[in-house]
């Protein structure tokens, strides 16, 4: 279905129109150590180059693009935020490289094509908000054939984990379920209404909510039980909207932990900046967000909780199939389906049923 | 300007698709008797009538007129709840007198003129949401001349309170800001960009979230300071959007607890089910979301914060200007300005200028 502009801008672009929102990337020390290291330690790359940055927010990224030599440099934002990127580009001298342009990627103008193509673009699970299409889109319009992308490369990884916050949902969804009938009852006798009828579709709701969704977590690295496999590696100069538009994986992981719990799996992403074959970084930059034990970025892991947990040892071989595809509804958000087998070291097989998971 | 339908569908009806926040509204026991007891204690309005239920949501006060005995009731929702609502409608035996009607009321068309219009369509503050728009345009529309309204007359009230909250987020915005200066003072020396241009429109922002939008609040009766003031009041049968798009109301309050603070004003609402003059309830029900020892409701009450406060005395007399809009951005938001003197028993008089707040 065509996405209607206006409601993207209520559901989606809004957030990014606060400050307060934008701070919250601007404070994150990995995202930003990054992106600096990959700008400053290649500044080949920008010295005299015509540089794109789509999405500038605060207008950051075009900032250090500018102060490593970009001859020019057009930072497309398409909320309000273009305004304040603007005087922060003033108030850091740097009007007379720096244009900053308000208006969605897919619809405003550059004069020229660009040497690079720099965006932070990516959402949780890396393809979370689709706007790696906006940059897809951005570089089969607007870069030089020989021109190169920022970040290069991107990467999706999952690994299984464990963690107690799953039996804390479960927890929680039983008590809402408690709940529900109490006020079921409660209806029914002082009200004369039999809300019974509802009690299924509320039940998916409620699943839905505390059991089906994917939950944001920073965790530490020894919730990892077994060795990340990855799911799809994109190379942002070539990956085309089709390549990210539905993503299949069968994917195999071995349990590293001895005597623990399964109790679902966590994804995340890296991207590098590698520049391109024919005019490589000079220094390769990585920008993980897997879990570390005192580097977490806002993006945390995405959990996808396995009800009940599933006993797992050392040697236990994994095989997991991964689906995901965007949600009808909103273009933005994603669907995955996770299931597969454990084959644990005794040689008995554990099948784990497809379960769907929405990430929101 | 014009209200974009599916921009509003994302901002505003989605909530209501869900069972989840139905069951908030259908938790309200303050709400539910006062709907219940109007219905039930006044049946002769009911007997052998039509009726029109704008907003069904759940479908509960159309089931509820179907008992007190209804001939046929014409339930109206914008949102897929629709769907639950005919379930209930049907799991309840009345599938032959409640016809469910997906539709916004605006569009939809009925068979015939009805003798009663019910809706729950009050938001926080009375007005928030602009939900009675289209009672009134169902009224105007679908309301035989001798017809009434459920509820029949609203009412909006005004008070000095006292509150330790306003303090408290005086306190998280000081924090917020210094947070600020330190973040600038980071970007500054780690990454060399001064972010400084920035501050004043960050402090907006955070001042904007943190003291200039009302709060809601389930206040305790000690903590009003005075006496409410009748900031409006309307006639559910003869109000036009005219009147309640714009308020000016000029109140005043005499404080009646000695040696206090007052720290704002609280708002909120009440509304009588009274029939109509030719035809008047034979009990007549209020419903009434004023601060109340034990029996809050889900619209608690909006606390409009005064920074810093003004000491105050029984007996010193309040004079306060209130006007009221919706916002530009959104018509289902209200901006409020709020301003007056309070003259002290000793005769000093003090002026509180006027402070604009948002009702978000
Ligand atoms: N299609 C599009 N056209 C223009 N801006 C877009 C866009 N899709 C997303 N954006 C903007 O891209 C930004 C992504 S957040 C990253 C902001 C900034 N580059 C930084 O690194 O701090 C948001 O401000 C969002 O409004
Ligand atoms: N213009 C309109 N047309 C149809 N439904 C509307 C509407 N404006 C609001 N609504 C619906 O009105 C409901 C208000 S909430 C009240 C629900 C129910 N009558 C009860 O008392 O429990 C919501 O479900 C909302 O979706």
């Amino acid at each position: 279905a065509a996405v209607d502009k206006q409601v993207d801008f209520a559901n989606y672009f809004c957030t990014y129109g606060f400050l307060y929102h934008q701070k919250e990337m601007l404070s994150d020390k990995v995202r930003m150590d990054a992106y600096y290291n990959a700008i400053f330690q290649n500044k080949h790359h920008f010295q005299g180059k015509t540089v794109l940055d789509v999405g500038t927010g605060s207008g950051i990224l075009a900032i250090w693009s500018a102060q490593a030599g970009a001859r020019k440099v057009y930072a497309v934002e398409a909320t309000k935020m273009a305004d304040h990127a603007r005087e922060l580009v003033k108030a850091n001298g740097f009007s007379n490289v720096v244009e900053v342009i308000e208006g969605s990627m897919e619809d405003i103008n550059l004069p020229e094509k660009v040497d690079v193509i720099i965006s932070e673009w990516m959402g949780y699970f890396l393809l979370r908000e689709s706007m790696f299409d906006s940059v897809i889109f951005a570089r089969d319009h607007w870069l030089k054939p020989d021109g190169m992308m920022y970040p290069s490369h991107a990467r999706i990884w999952l690994a299984p984990m464990k963690t107690g916050l799953v039996e804390q949902k479960r927890r929680d969804y039983e008590g809402a379920m408690d709940d529900w009938y109490h006020f079921v009852d409660e209806t029914k006798s002082y009200y004369g209404v039999d809300m019974g009828v509802f009690t299924d579709p509320f039940k998916d709701e409620q699943r839905k909510y505390y059991l089906q969704t994917s939950m944001w977590n920073n965790l530490h690295p020894n919730q990892i039980i077994g060795t990340p496999a990855l799911v799809m590696e994109i190379d942002c100069l070539t990956a085309t909207v089709n390549d990210i538009i539905t993503i299949n994986a069968n994917i195999s992981s071995s349990v590293t932990t001895d005597n623990t719990w399964l109790c679902g799996f966590a994804g995340w992403f890296d991207v590098h900046f590698r520049g391109r074959n024919e005019n490589p970084a000079q220094k390769e930059i990585e920008l993980s967000t897997a879990p570390s034990e005192n580097c977490g970025t806002h993006w945390g892991q995405q959990v996808f909780p396995l009800h009940p947990a599933v006993h797992a040892g050392q040697g236990d071989a994994l095989k997991v199939a991964l689906s995901m595809r965007r949600s009808k509804e909103n273009h933005r958000l994603l669907e995955v389906d996770i299931g597969g087998d454990i084959k644990q070291t005794s040689g008995k097989q554990i099948s784990l049923p497809t379960k769907m998971y929405y990430i929101e």
